[in-house]
């Protein structure tokens, strides 16, 4: 290796926006995929991006009414109504004219629907809000910075001009964090950062590349890679989220068992702040440097600056990648063995264990078609289920990708699957495995799909050790059953849960959860019920507010529940203290600049 | 496992503090231990608790002197004059008569060694200080808390009656952490935490446990031992140090590549700040659950508040703990081979590597009595200079801690010795592995010894990246020869340094420095001027501030050279919102709460 210079950079090029890779504005992901309905009841998801593009998925339909209760009609649907009402802007024309100084005219925005869309992320209650009611408050401009420079710029007009500003990454957030206080007075300019995307270099020798924080998921993974690299983060979201979203809400990634977390792979933090900009000289492998101001970045919200770049570490590309599946009697069983694989050997990048239902909702998504009844049928062919008696509606799947070199792989397969043999563990194949890793990516469109079909869904997500795993699982289950049954909602919720993050002292839990509105009066407010009910028992079950969504909006409510006065306190004084005229003014955990009484 | 509680828990006994275990006052560790010389200038190690005591080491004297240019005359030694004048207490009656409402007469302590002790730390110049010259401000009291609710009530008395409070954990910093400020008008009191040192409870099948901030790290060890686990956190003053310390310097562990640095174990910060309890309603194996101020405390060093506890991850004992070493050509070659450990392999839980001179002190530390002139003749002896030709003025030694299962050390043995030979590094045995490893403790010991014999010594750390480490270290080299031979410095400076950790994208470099100061005017001051040009010039050539020492009061006025003015004036701004009075008053990277302009 080289000693005395990091002049061994790389300076890859700027990532190109394909004009195919449009986003949509009325729902999740790229414009030309998103599930739809046939005449014959089957469903197809459109483009070609997904393995599960293109082919009719029969079982669809029937399997979701079976599993609701409830007979859907696929004429029968609740077409979406977007755009909604937009709200006028309000105005700040000294503020105006002080961007036009160092902003060009395409740098900023007052479109209706770019600033609809910089208004919400991906809660259900925000997507049912623009397609069937409306958004009370949304940004009254879009600016699109090009760096540290016109940020910096941003935040002086800001602060002179009275104006709030709101950052705005790949608008993938679930936590309500896009939201404008609806009753915020002051002009709130939205600051996207798509144009700050770049890779501003690769140090190979280091592992290291420094990144600016509009930089796309799948633009960094495509960049680097040309370079031999990966950052190995993947959130569910990678498609569209972005480095600086991910600092700002503490994400968390699919392969964080061989990667790390968010925090364990950004090793320098810049952002500007009320005061200008928050940097430092260098990015070191490991500090003790007092009280480190960076770490007070992960998690904010926007609340407490804009993120403009970091520096991360690299991993090479591994030698190999490598899907796997196992399947189990039952998520008990499933469950026991992911406690030894994580106490007694090295777990592979990527292990998720998912429940029966999302087992039968995987292979109800299957292309091929076998009519609803034959369906278990089908399943009972499957090897597992004649030989070894696994009873289709107990069974689970664990999904595993492992990554590393063929030694480490080997060595990690070979555990694994001697300790799920102490479990009834049975092999399912890598295609199982890839599968259901993909899925992932394409599910996400359904809850848009499903939405106009009447049925409201969510995950949500929460970390628990080891202990109250289960028993949360069991809790939560049955107080959203509880809740459905009180309100006399019609059918029977939807509610299941993957295990998709294993830790020393516990796992994190992501759950499903839908249930069918139609007829229901107000049926996004209901929805909102009985998920914050489904929160108040996770956290009464000992889980934590949020393993990797974060708190925003959404659960802002329930921070006194877990912080002691004096800690709550703390946070108010110090998001005063450091933006003191609340210049950044998302209001994400109830941070409003003191504006509301507590 | 059982699930639905953490119920399953352990309490164990508290630790019992043996009188025999008595820490000295003047000068590091325990008081039955301590290098001695004899009238024939062989040296010896004082007790038995250290593998070097108890034998004559005969060319230790004879090996500093050849290194240092000066012969030493065991006989001529500069005589400390500890105690040194203690300055009298200033008085705040009303605090007193505060304390004795809450607190009992054996927590509340005048008396002035204790005073004394609780106002320094470590650094040359503390213990030079107390030796040589005298501390112009210490502790007006010291006082033993007993728990959470006590800290509360001195933190509420102090904030009533215009008090200082600055913690007190093991008093191992080498920071000038415990250094008062100067300047500072109130009455200062010490909050000694030693009588919280509790492990409140285990938690075997999550693997946490909860431990006060107060509790020792040799007595951390020896309880988790006892149920069959370990924290695995083990920095170089494990034997003194506190859990509390270990957060607040934000410290790193030998064997931090297997259990990680502090950030990695713990789990949950409990601590009292001016506006009362900072606390969680639990500790989840990880969340995003906004602007985690708990981090904050990381790297505090007495500022923001007082810790309390700690919820920590606990791993169990491992199957094999195994020693080992390998001996390279040069120092270049045993880097290289570490570059290429990290990339390409699972480095074992500690890897140092030694440079010629440590290499060559760690011989002159044989309790065999070989002569000074048989010592190279000994060193040629030896299989690898004889047979492979390497040059005992050139050659070091790398020195390796195995833990973990027997297949994984297995596994990472045959990898790392696959590499090292590529290297041309020699295994020279486990022996010379656990020595290596060991010295460590007994070594700390030396530099008040050698202060008797006119030599000031200190260690000093930073983090930097693999491409700038080498020319970093010749850097300092360099520098520090300049800043000695310019101030007409009497012989040659001693210059030291090993690779303590092993990061991705870089490593720790441990210096140790010491120069002879027989006849220098004002010794401890130009020790301290060339401590200032060598980070000087660790931050020049690419280091950090610090890796896992901290800041304290020796590097705070670095600070502006590593963070942007807006950054700065973060850290003062929460500073001041969360301590408005400025009630922990240490003044910590220059933070007295607004008293001084800066």
């Amino acid at each position: 290796m080289s000693q005395g210079d990091d002049a061994r950079r790389i300076y890859p090029a700027p990532p190109r926006r394909r004009p195919e890779d449009g986003e949509r504005f009325d729902g999740w992901g790229f414009a030309d995929s998103g599930f739809r309905v046939h005449a014959n009841g089957a469903v197809e998801l459109t483009g070609d991006r997904y393995d599960l593009a293109g082919s009719e998925l029969p079982d669809l339909l029937p399997w979701v009414s079976r599993t609701i209760g409830v007979a859907l009609d696929p004429r029968k649907i609740n077409p979406p109504q977007y755009p909604p009402v937009i709200p006028e802007p309000r105005e700040n024309p000294d503020f105006l004219s002080a961007l036009r100084k160092f902003l060009p005219d395409d740098a900023i925005c007052a479109d209706p629907t770019i600033r609809l869309r910089h208004g919400h992320g991906h809660t259900q209650q925000e997507i049912y809000a623009i397609k069937h009611a409306r958004l009370a408050r949304i940004p009254d401009l879009v600016v699109y910075p090009n760096g540290v420079e016109q940020v910096e710029a941003l935040v002086a007009a800001a602060l002179r001009h009275g104006a709030c500003l709101i950052p705005y990454g790949g608008g993938t957030n679930v936590t309500q964090a896009l939201l404008c206080p609806a009753d915020e007075e002051r002009f709130i300019a939205s600051v996207d950062l798509s144009r700050m995307n770049r890779i501003r270099w690769i140090d190979p020798e280091n592992r290291m590349a420094c990144i600016e924080a509009g930089a796309v998921g799948r633009e960094i993974v495509e960049s680097l890679a040309q370079h031999g690299f990966t950052m190995g983060h993947e959130p569910d979201s990678i498609e569209f989220s972005t480095l600086g979203g991910w600092i700002a809400t503490h994400a968390s990634g699919m392969k964080k068992n061989r990667y790390g977390n968010i925090e364990d792979l950004v090793l320098d933090i810049s952002a500007v702040g009320a005061e200008g900009v928050l940097a430092r000289s260098g990015a070191s492998p490991r500090e003790s440097i007092g009280v480190d101001l960076r770490r007070c970045l992960y998690g904010s919200e926007g609340n407490l600056g804009i993120i403009t770049h970091a520096t991360v570490k690299l991993f090479p590309l591994p030698e190999v990648q490598r899907y796997q599946s196992v399947v189990f009697r039952n998520f008990e069983a499933g469950f026991d063995f992911l406690y030894e694989l994580k106490q007694q050997a090295s777990p592979p990048a990527s292990v998720r264990l998912t429940d029966n239902l999302q087992f039968q909702f995987s292979r109800a998504l299957k292309p091929t078609s076998v009519g609803l009844k034959r369906l278990k049928g089908q399943l009972e062919k499957f090897y597992v289920t004649r030989i070894r008696k696994l009873d289709p509606d107990e069974m689970v799947a664990c999904t595993l990708l492992f990554e590393g070199s063929r030694m480490e792989v080997a060595a990690q397969e070979s555990e694994l699957f001697r300790i799920a043999r102490k479990y009834g563990g049975i092999k399912a194949g890598a295609e199982n495995g890839k599968r259901g890793y993909e899925l992932t990516f394409a599910i996400a469109y359904i809850r848009d799909f499903v939405m106009d079909h009447y049925l409201l869904a969510e995950s949500f997500e929460t970390s628990v050790s080891w202990s109250r795993a289960l028993s949360l699982c069991e809790n939560v289950d049955r107080r959203i059953r509880e809740e459905h049954a009180v309100r006399g909602l019609p059918g029977v919720p939807f509610i299941s849960r993957r295990i998709t993050q294993l830790y020393d002292t516990g796992v994190c839990v992501y759950f499903y959860f839908a249930y069918y509105y139609k007829g229901v009066d107000r049926p996004s407010e209901v929805f909102a019920e009985m998920e914050h009910a489904a929160r108040d028992e996770v956290l009464r079950s000992g889980g934590s507010l949020s393993h990797h969504h974060g708190i925003g909006k959404l659960r802002a409510a329930f921070l006194p529940e877990i912080m002691s006065a004096p800690m709550l306190e703390w946070s108010r004084r110090i998001k005063r203290a450091v933006d003191p005229q609340n210049v950044f003014g998302s209001a994400n955990h109830g941070l409003d600049g003191g504006k509301q009484p507590r």
